[in-house]
């Protein structure tokens, strides 16, 4: 039986492990007799696969007239496209929208569908406003109609030449990067379709209104009468309501997805199904983890949908090398039904403000596999120029591509083929290796819900702390403490982590960590709140800041966790500087902090004014360390204070490097232990490894192995 | 007689040409037995100067009890400081405040004024709240009274020790970056004497109040009853009253500096002044530029400050190669006074997540000679600890600077060495060589004035173009079209520009260029646009876009270059791709355009709907070439549509280099012409100039010279 699914950990073909090295062309910019000159090199580049786009607009060319074979124009023919993947080798990943984006004109729609439509199609803002003449609402039933019109073409192509029935297409993309459009756009689509969807939503959640009601602390007679949330945040039922609609977001993204996949499956495509995240800007991954989340309900509720990582850092640096790790850690925690892959892995660049030099990109892959990159796609594998009218830049798609449109080589070219030769050297135990971490962080994914109040682009922000009695800003808090903060803090000092997902995660599993870092608003629903009290009371070491939540997510009083701990504080301000563990002078980010009323034994920390703002205590047979106050990373004081903590458990590093500066990971695999040595400096390291001496090149990385059971690094 | 002076295009010591290789050392956070040790490393270094702020805090570290010879702490002994630099023969910047910030609690002001001044001496915000408990009114009486009392004690030291009296004192810095608070909080200061300073400057400006309603459009019984704007610009009169608001900041700034100034004559001080100009963000010097036109009153009414930018890339990259030079000619256009000078230029770094790897630095100081420095200030030579309690980050101050704390060296150090070799070993001619430009780029100031309306940290924009009926957001126009576009555009493909500030500048000293650029917002003053016109029909090449102008500053109807240039055009809306001079699929950043009526022989560019929407025509003697729409520099096709436009004139590159990739720049000095080739790209480059073969490292630069009279490269 032919198979080609997701697993935990990895891709699996026929029930054997499988490491996906694709790239993604587009044989609709391309010159068709060119085709299999750009495959045959992709392959000897040492690729199994290849992906692309299959643009609705591109072979519906007019309303209902299709184009797969060619007639109207040979960068039509799909067919043939197909039967060079199989004739070249490679497997294909097909990606038929209805949306594509990919800088195609209209996102890939046709534009005879933007004319036909009526604008009862159109997405729409609170006021009633289209929110752009092609943006869709995913569930409006005229859009829907026309989608599927394209899929009863497209999909039985498809499932013709699926994988079970011997034909190299192995995956499909469901549509593309759900949601993008109101993130970037920070306009929320108020569709009939959405606030009918979001009634049913809230209706099953609360069961009656009166429940509801109390709740929001509201007294609607009905869920009719319940008007979705709009506008600014001005109280506390205001905010209730809009954590319901994040939660409602993530429904709807759902139900989009869901009734995608029903009517795919009806065509008999039995694909394995992927999806993609978006979400690096301008070299940061800090707000990728929020839109992983927006996909929360769909990773939880089902398996047959595999999400991969758009990751393209634009630049290779010091400054944003923790960003792939975390966002791969981030995934595997919500996600561990799949392997981490990323379905847009740098390669090339879309716009000249971004360089994509082939020795930085050579650095950037290496540190991939350090940080658990399972399988890639390379984006673009292959330059395009587009056909005339077709691309939303310009004419040309893609610079700085392994090969360019005329099928020439680049330097970058060199990097692929290499970067396969080692993971097919290896027999994919390189990739398919794993690491072993004494520290967990959590993650709490209510704190990733802003998306609707405090977006990246949105001009005016619905959410201001100030309104409703809270001090931190849980954007800020988990961008600058938890991501650019804690999690960059620990790889700087290369201690290994693991993250969980503090809302499915068993106590038991947490215990396997010696410690478990958490990092914290002022808010966290009653059961995790709970499991964190026993995670410390069964024998854990938790380390908890900058706050104790005391409320529930709906701001409702709730101190399970202060209250199992026994700890006592308030709130109080101070100048930003303080003592802890012995270091002077570390800075936090505010003034606000909270204060404990601790013994001399259990206090830690200390402000500016001798107020106790850190605590440690034994509670039955574990360990809690509380801090009340922010800091991230930005001075050698944050690093020791990260590294005494750590201290306090027997917390070992994977191997002994003499030089601070290298970063470094240890892979176990099944024959092999690999040391990753990653230098992300511009300038030449040298240094030893126990007692090896070894060099690095300026932002540079390598390999080097062992066999299972030798000495460790 | 000894002096030390700015000049047009260099600092002059007795009356010679004189580079200030600088290195900035503070003494209060170094252990004085090591002072010495740090200015012999520096002098070895080839420096010729050093610099540092003389914290207020630090030597009246209680009300009226100072220390500048080390009675209560060594590092408190100024005196000995300066005998210090005497005696290693380094010239010293001194940089006494009253603010300094740098990192230093309290921006360098003692804790104890803070709780003696009254709440009289902080600025407050438009509702009369305090900005911020250590932010003081520049211009209030009690700030000010305290200020002078720290003048008193401190600028007979300085005076006494001036380069004029044989001492090592040769420049001093007066306060620091003025406004810097305002700009980044994005609160303007509505203290009380800063409204009767406005009332004042209202008064001096329109003589009358009935002039003033007669441009405002309103019906103000006097001066005093004219309320300073605050909050958004919901109407044109808002709109005028804040244009006027940003001119009078520019004065305000000026009116501090001047009396700073005034008062520091009165000691007998004689030395030059300078003033530094902070603004790049992460790595992007978009916004220094508005930053410089804050002090623009100042610069056009007085030589003797002359002002210094802030080069701080943060990295160094093809990304933002643009940016020093077009910092630095900006500068030079507003301050032809003075020498390009660098009062902080970056070595080392602040924080962590900035990195300061020695090979990028030693990129960037040539590409700092290639773009125009004349002298320059390392930040920071010698990394500090910052006494307990003092730094406002914590205790370590600066990274990766060329000497740590303890004197020793880092790479860093072997790159500052090796670059003043370099600069002296040309016995100077190197930097204060000059280059030749064909092309000449407008800069027009108004368009600048948007810090108290659209500042970068401003929360709540207070400025849409939308309610005021204009199409072109002039910060966006300014950034995006301008700074990152054209200017970035022009460089990467190796045209020399110069600029000229279009308010100052006459016709003739525009003619000297073959084509002069001026990209438009919608509005400019009658007299610029006079200019213009005048430029054109004397013989000049003018190229205009993504405007033309209709209103003058104050939103009022203003067609002078439309009407002399016999412009006809209107405003429409089409897909954002244009065809421009045979290029197709242009991208522009908006479906708004100006479309014109023009002949087919006068038609350049068309919309996707066949409309023209750019126009080239001779009027009299010149040219003008009118685009009406806004594109920067993002694809290829935006480096065609330049390339196209410069090559209706003769306008020739400064050498024949065959790698477009490397970026060059031809300066010609008193004895020899020098070729610097720069490689922006982590990769190796090989390629000809002319029939000589040259290699760059990845990321590197390097200086050919020859002996002027020869045959160009």
């Amino acid at each position: 039986m032919k198979s080609f699914a997701a697993t935990k950990g990895c891709f699996q073909k026929d029930g054997k492990p499988y490491v996906v090295v694709s790239g993604e062309i587009h044989y609709f910019r391309l010159d068709p007799d060119l085709w299999e000159r750009h495959l045959v090199l992709l392959k000897r580049a040492g690729a199994n696969t290849t992906s692309t786009y299959v643009p609705w607009d591109w072979h519906e060319y007019e309303e209902n007239r299709f184009d797969f074979s060619g007639e109207t124009d040979p960068a039509r023919n799909l067919l043939r496209y197909i039967e060079l993947c199989r004739k070249v080798g490679l497997h294909l990943i097909v990606k038929p929208g209805p949306y594509i984006l990919a800088e195609y004109e209209l996102h890939g729609l046709p534009g005879w569908l933007l004319k036909r439509c009526s604008k009862d199609a159109l997405a729409v803002d609170e006021h009633g406003t289209i929110i752009s003449p092609d943006v869709m609402s995913y569930l409006s039933e005229e859009f829907l109609r026309y989608a599927f019109l394209w899929y009863d073409r497209i999909m039985p192509i498809v499932a013709q030449h699926q994988y079970s029935r011997g034909g190299p297409i192995a995956m499909m993309q469901v549509c593309n990067e759900v949601g993008v459009f109101q993130w970037l756009s920070g306009r929320i689509d108020y569709h009939p379709s959405v606030l009918k969807l979001y009634r049913q939503f809230l209706g099953e959640k609360y069961g009656v209104v009166d429940n509801l009601n109390g709740v929001y602390g509201t007294a609607y007679g009905s869920f009719d009468d319940v008007l979705a949330p709009r506008g600014s945040i001005g109280s506390r039922p205001e905010y209730r309501a809009y954590y319901d609609f994040h939660l409602f977001y993530r429904h709807y993204f759902a139900v989009y997805l869901d009734t995608l996949v029903k009517r795919i499956r009806a065509y008999g495509v039995d694909l394995q199904l992927t999806h993609n995240i978006p979400g690096w800007i301008y070299g940061q991954a800090s707000e990728l983890p929020m839109l992983i989340s927006t996909y929360e309900e769909v990773m939880r509720g089902r398996t047959d949908i595999v999400f991969g990582l758009d990751h393209i850092p634009e630049f290779v640096s010091f400054r944003n090398a923790h960003s792939d790790l975390a966002c791969n850690k981030i995934l595997e925690a919500i996600q561990p039904y799949g392997p981490v892959w990323a379905a847009e892995f740098q390669a090339g660049t879309r716009e000249h403000h971004v360089k994509n030099d082939a020795n930085d990109m050579a650095m950037f892959y290496v540190a991939s596999l350090a940080h658990g990159l399972k399988s890639w796609n390379y984006y673009m594998f292959s330059q395009g120029i587009n056909p005339k009218g077709k691309g939303f830049f310009g004419k040309t798609f893609y610079f700085q591509t392994p090969l360019n449109a005329r099928a020439e080589k680049s330097p970058l070219y060199r990097v692929t083929k290499g970067h396969a030769d080692l993971v097919h050297h290896e027999g994919n135990d390189i990739v398919l290796s794993e690491t072993k971490a004494d520290i967990c962080v959590g993650l709490y994914l209510p704190y990733f819900y802003t998306e609707l109040t405090l977006s990246q682009m949105l001009k005016e922000q619905r959410f201001h702390i100030e309104a409703l009695g809270l001090s931190l800003d849980p954007k800020f808090i988990r961008e600058e403490i938890f991501f650019n903060g804690l999690l960059r803090g620990l790889q700087t000092l290369n201690y290994g982590y693991d993250i969980r997902d503090l809302e499915t995660t068993p106590t038991d599993s947490l215990l396997r960590y010696k410690q478990l870092w958490v990092v914290t608003a002022e808010l966290m629903d009653a059961d995790t709140q709970k499991l964190l009290a026993t995670y410390v009371k069964s024998g854990g070491h938790l380390v908890l800041y900058p706050a104790v939540p005391t409320l529930d997510t709906y701001l409702h009083p709730c101190t399970v966790l202060k209250d199992e701990l026994m700890l006592k504080f308030e709130k109080s301000s101070s100048p930003n500087k303080i003592e802890a563990f012995g270091i002077e002078d570390i800075f936090t980010v505010s003034r606000e902090k909270f204060v404990f009323q601790a013994s001399d034994k259990e206090a830690v920390a200390w402000t500016e004014v001798g107020e106790v703002c850190g605590v440690r205590k034994q509670v039955e047979r574990g360990w809690i360390t509380a801090l009340g106050c922010a800091f991230g990373y930005s001075t050698d004081e944050h690093l020791e204070l990260y590294k005494k903590i750590v201290s306090l458990e027997r917390i070992k590093k994977g191997a002994m490097v003499s030089d601070p500066d290298v970063q470094f990971v240890v892979r176990r695999g099944k024959r092999h232990s690999y040391l990753f040595l990653l230098n992300y400096h511009n300038e030449k390291k040298t240094f030893t490894v126990g007692s090896r001496h070894f060099t690095l090149a300026p932002l540079s990385g390598k390999v080097v192995k062992r066999k299972n059971g030798h000495a460790s690094w």
